[in-house]
């Protein structure tokens, strides 16, 4: 089975659960794993921050900044299909008590920084305030989008002019610093955190990473602490974790197969196939005249896995665990249930 | 001094200071006040619902409404101009957990059932469900305007088409009927919920109504407790609110008055004035030149007051307060205001 | 029917009815209505704090002090018997995310200052702080027992020496200065925040007084909001309330009329009541053999009205809409109903 | 350096690194980790309930629970040194909007089904409902105290006569049944739900299992995303957990090894040794004049770690990586100390 449902599927490899094997661990909650701790200062070098914190999973990363920063009762801008206000059961709400402004980013998913000014509420007698803003980059619902350093800036610009901090979802920051070919620091540099994933295209099994201030990543401490994430000997899966942050580079390589996948589907005249950046490619479906549900039914019988992306839409995810003969299978493969 | 800043500065007349004085009292906690029992079962019959419940303000109803239609953590559709979402403070985040998903109703602040059907989720792992509508008629933050039963009930079934109910922020019902000249009835049967002001428009000095069935009022009586809205020997408020009910056909001055304000404005050529439906008046003044702060405290100089409602807008808002003299009046002076 | 249920269904007088029928009022949202501001200058005097506001209900004034005087996810010191803790709804962990250590106050609901010092938390990696400390006087469950102001002083400084901030629960405040023959300051002086109401023995039909800094009120004021009980013209009822002010001396009657109907009550030997130290009268009905519903129904039929309070226990209250004549044949009733 | 501050510090021994090297794995959000399923299985077998569900931490097992039993705004009854109320951040206010009533569980730390009776609240206008009694077994504060199966019925019967769920904090309640030599579904069987630690004395480096009914572990699986703790592929440390279930017979070895650490301190006339049960040794200082934390360091100079664990207290815990010659070590060392 060629399984394109998602990068989150890479499974550890050799190197990691040899990493994992032979991590030197302690308590985490005590601050004594080594291997997280090293993972920690390692990545805080790599987004350009002054310290971070590991936290199982991207939600909770994002979750636990949204709370940090803010106060209860604020109100946050999001991109209107940004993962943290999708697909995260609410949790601004839920946990923060944080009223959502979702602003519409466009077909990159980049809110402008007009839109910041536009949307951008006062506190006054009858109104939150603003109080954060969350950008997305790649943008997973736009199909992993690359959005440019100078777009950042400019957006991010417009929240610091007006004292709002702003975190970044960087869930997939690292493809797109390999698509754009520049440091991930020319992204993270121009926002206050950054939550990246070492589970998706870098393949570590578990973990997120969240970045930011000394005083922030105290902060998010404590927080993560009641959210249910200060776990013990975290240096099994912070091993896998540092092996990840080396597998940045081999995102080229998802990318390139991402291209040719599009370029293989965009063959069939009936699918319209969105040129992809990163590592996500969204086809849309509506053409073939079946529904999506069926056609990936019939791809998942012809050995390919994909994801119901909308109502016409598929998308397909490439990721360390499938090579350029998978690609080519899987090309093939659609064509044939198509055919 | 010509206030139109807004109809909540309407003063109660002597009839209900007497209603007042003359009222019997109860405790309305022990349900015992046959003042406001009596309200409750005539507004009632005016908005054709099973129960209503009397809450000191309109903020109150419509938050009390959301937290009992939903459950914490699931999502609103709302109107992206709306009171609900505009003017409270984000509560919905803050009582109720509600991750609001902000529609964009048009000019006349009316979301479309197909943007009913595109913004619903349905529940699943990742994602909260949609478990409420909220709309608004009169439509404040869009000049008031009046919308007509058949948007009311096209909006509102496809909201019920997939099992969400429908509340109705109607602070401003009776203006929308008066002006489309229906029974409200033909507005308010398309909904859940409703929540109406008599101390707007209507003139009593405290006091709104949220109807529904019994058994939503029942759970609404209680979540009022929580919010610290019950009080005591109401019908000292309720009397007032009795007579605020037989003020309904009254309204028709105001629009005239708006009618004629906006008539009044729109000689001078550089004002940008938006035709009332009701009794609110949007003017634009970007043509002047000046600013609105400016225009605004020369308009008060002048003994005429009205509020600033956008970068460049200002609402005047007409009530049962003003007479067509003080109409007439505040016309000559916003035009020395401009000369 | 002789009322003795509650001082909450004490209804308002010809005077009262008659400032509110003459109130000069504005729209208090705006901050506009004199009569509030005045009752709110005047309270403020009254309690020796720097600024006071107006609230719809007891219940709305704690809460919007507790969440003021706290960060989300604090705790809070509370008598266990306590209103804010035991009739609230549980508003301080909904509202506020509060959780309640709550304290074993002993016969007269006055935690000590050791048990301040013990239950204390400070605030680390695991544990939420301790964010305010919560009293109650007269205290309600426990018989309306009137706290000295040096046990007040010593609880309070106990907090304030670990830098936690006090809110006083004085619904019947001015009952305990009165049976103590203090001025209200000497208890008022030790608390950061003080609550009274106006509607209960002091007659008022609706409202209740916050009062604390000029920086806690003004926060107070836009949590109000949020509570939704920011109302419009206030002045209908805070006309009564500025009557209610003036009724504080009348207190010394009521506590006479429950020393009088206590004693009548102990001359049956089946009951026993415990001795009342202001308006409140607690009598134990275990020994008569028969159920608390049952004397109380009987009681009804007898023409006096009661409170179960508890498995074995009645609340009588008396209030300024009985008098000496009404606590005689109350007296006589329920001798009736035992014998 | 003897560790004896708690058993989350004991590290994953060969077996389970090598069980997690070698773990297949997959999308856990997908249910597709084979590992983890198959863990979630056998756990459900050895708690004896319909289903379980693998979570990072033990916080976030009670934190989860609580929300999935409970509606938001109700009472939650626990003993007030329970973990889930001391050292969860309160997390039930924060999470839940749930108000604790602390019940005072004595020594043992287990409340009667009396103080459940008198502690239930029924819902009413004024007051939430009761809506879950937390138990905790063995319970940490008390000294790891094991509490008996009958106990456990009784209380819990309590509980559920008045139709109030129960959930058990078990993190160490594979402890009390080897302790009590009761196979662990004897307690088990009498609560509607608990959590397990694989972290603590069991040895595994991350995770906790919470056990309940088919219907209540789907309602926690999709909680548990909202708390961010739907991680991928679990499998890593799923394989270690597989490896802890098999470690239960051990706990007997620890907890030998803490009788023997007690007698070896109870030697010394100027130290407190409360008996232990489990692996949990509780020391009183206040003896020896000497305050916890001078003791603490010099313990920590002669190469012991202990934690400090209220005033006076000091609290030594034994697992699985400490042997019978560091115990003997350890009370040398104390001893030196206290010399």
């Amino acid at each position: 089975m060629i399984d394109l449902r998602s990068d989150t599927v890479t499974t550890p490899d050799d190197e990691m659960r040899e990493a994992s094997r032979t991590a030197a661990v302690g308590d985490d909650v005590y601050g004594e794993d080594p291997t997280v701790n090293d993972l920690e200062r390692r990545a805080a070098e790599a987004v350009g921050k002054e310290a971070t914190l590991f936290v199982p999973t991207g939600t909770m990363g994002n979750q636990v900044a949204a709370r940090v920063h803010t106060e209860h009762g604020q109100e946050v801008l999001a991109e209107r299909e940004s993962h943290v206000v999708k697909y995260e059961l609410g949790g601004l709400a839920q946990h923060s008590g944080l009223q959502v402004r979702m602003l519409d980013g466009g077909p990159r998913g980049i809110p402008t920084p007009e839109q910041v000014d536009e949307e951008y509420v006062e506190e006054d007698a009858h109104r939150p305030g603003t109080g954060l803003l969350c950008l997305e980059n790649t943008h997973n619902s736009k199909g992993g989008v690359a959005i440019a350093p100078e777009k950042v800036a400019d957006t991010a610009r417009a929240a610091h002019d007006l004292d709002v901090p702003v975190h970044l979802d960087g869930a997939r920051v690292f493809n797109a610093a390999v698509a754009l070919d520049v440091p991930v620091t020319e992204i993270t540099d121009h926002v206050d955190s950054v939550m990246f994933c070492l589970s998706k295209g870098l393949g570590a099994p578990i973990g997120s990473i969240l970045a930011g201030s000394e005083e922030f990543v105290s902060r998010a401490r404590r927080t993560r602490k009641l959210f249910g994430g200060g776990m013990r000997q975290v240096g099994v899966i912070a091993g896998p974790g540092q092996c990840a942050l080396e597998n940045v580079a081999d995102l080229a390589t998802d990318h390139e197969h991402a291209r040719l996948l599009a370029a293989g589907l965009a063959e069939r005249p009936e699918l319209a196939v969105q040129e992809p950046e990163t590592n996500i490619v969204l086809v849309d479906v509506a053409e073939t005249g079946t529904d999506v549900e069926t056609i990936l039914e019939r791809c998942r019988e012809a050995g390919v896995l994909g994801t119901k992306f909308g109502p016409t839409t598929i998308r397909f995810c490439t990721h360390r665990d499938v090579d350029r003969g998978d690609i080519e299978a899987a090309v093939d493969a659609v064509a044939g249930v198509l055919a």
